[in-house]
């Protein structure tokens, strides 16, 4: 495995890996670093699908709102490093803000529609700023398969959004959520938690595990009742500050009405939430698919 | 030279000729059609600088506004075919509204700053939509250099900006623009000209002209100087009706202080304007070199 931290040697080390593999296909893992098993599965279904696997580490200031947690985001290159090359990446590409942004960006990606409630909703510019070092991670790597974690189930369908729209030649690869043994999504800002707000974080994906069975065995039937079954079950926790709980079409990320059946849907719905305990902001969400899929 | 109408095609055919030739870097040559002397000139650059010279025919509706003449946009594809095929095309493609935009596109490419004034003053939305097509067929051909005329200098200026910005894998070309022998700049929309306003609209580029021998003869000096000649010359023609008259750093497009100087100035200076003769809106410009060029 290479780290490489420029545009034109990362180019370079492509074309060379692509000219000596026999499969040149290329596969891309963007992330901010800071690796942790959900990463590390992104990087393992790049190396069977893929010839060249490249993970990109850069925490993009661009997506961080102000009074956000870009300056205090957690880094650790050479942890990120051993733990890329130990899920078989073969290219890290490790840029500064300068490579990435020169000057400030006057170009902007905008997706709309899409953006516009869940994450998007509470944090104005975020997916603009993801959309946009995506694409620019797009035309610097030329993927052929990109992947991306479903913790981030906007993130999905708003990048899916894109290169539909753009025509970028890329197929973007959605993977599952990994899990601590207890339940609790895996994030890189898991490590802002204390002892106890760690413990009271367990509600949500016990509170979404739990609107699953529910909806599956009838109890609930309706968007509305989902909402408030979720909303009441993570204000049982005293530290839990809920931002949004949401029930939306996936993917296009329309909000069901209240009285809107969530199983008999024609489409997949997603159930989501963010929510924060102290200053640190956790998204959780189940996909629950539709009949036909 | 082939003619084909659908992305998998076009992409399939562009593989095909590249792998097929010695020189297998990609030309893109954008255009909306009705070609003419201009776009032949930018076929035939295209055609010494690369081995496969791909010429996009598409009437973007997303680049025009309510009002506009989106409908009335002169179309002729056999003697487009003919011409592109006599400058040295070896694909033109030739996508319907719904190839390029099967759904209401989401997705917007949008430049900042460089797009205020000028045209973008005047077109409001006019260059995302040029940009978000742009992109759109960069992503498709995936070309390494892309040819733009220079009657459309600020279309030029802002391409450069978002593929700098976006890291767009292309080389701009910019080229010269082509005029008729009286001086009009060459434009798909000269043919709504009545003969009355064609004769009149040969004061675009008489101003320009004369404005740059009396900017190098030291009798204009500064930017208002320069402004206050073109107005008053254009206002001769009494079919004129001035949109803008502007001069700008090139190719930032930061508009000079009256009182700043168009020749000592340490960047290129553009004179530009836009001027409707009846239902018609013709644009020209003249770009002043800094020294240091």
């Amino acid at each position: 495995m290479k780290a490489v931290r420029t545009i034109a040697e990362l180019r370079e080390e492509i074309r060379s890996l692509k000219a000596a593999k026999d499969v040149g296909t290329v596969g891309l893992v963007p992330t901010m670093g800071y690796l942790h098993e959900g990463h590390a599965s992104l990087i393992r279904a790049a190396k069977e699908k893929t010839g060249v696997v490249v993970v990109s580490i850069f925490v993009n200031p661009i997506q961080f709102g102000p009074g956000e947690d870009f300056e205090t985001y957690p880094r650790d290159e050479q942890r990120d490093l051993a733990a890329a090359e130990n899920a078989g990446a073969d290219l890290v590409f490790l840029p500064t803000v300068d490579t990435m942004y020169p000057q400030p960006t006057k170009t902007k990606i905008a997706v709309s529609e899409v953006t516009s409630g869940l994450c998007g909703a509470s944090r104005p510019g975020h997916f603009d700023g993801v959309t946009t070092v995506v694409g620019k991670l797009f035309n610097i790597v030329q993927p052929d398969y990109a992947f991306f974690g479903m913790k981030d189930a906007q993130q999905v369908a708003v990048i899916q959004q894109m290169v539909y729209d753009l025509n970028f030649n890329v197929t973007i690869v959605p993977c599952p959520i990994v899990r601590e043994e207890d339940g609790l999504a895996l994030s890189s800002r898991n490590v802002y938690l204390s002892p106890e707000e760690r413990t009271q974080a367990l509600v949500l994906s016990r509170s979404l595990r739990e609107a699953k069975e529910a909806v599956e065995s009838g109890r609930i039937r309706t968007a509305g009742e989902a909402k408030r079954f979720l909303t009441t079950r993570i204000s049982e926790s005293p530290l839990a500050v809920i931002d949004y709980v949401e029930v939306a079409a996936f993917p296009a990320l329309a909000p069901l009405a209240d009285g809107e059946p969530v199983i008999e849907h024609n489409e997949s719905v997603l159930m989501a939430l963010a929510v924060k305990f102290g200053r640190t902001r956790l998204i959780d969400n189940c996909l629950l698919h539709s009949k036909g899929e």
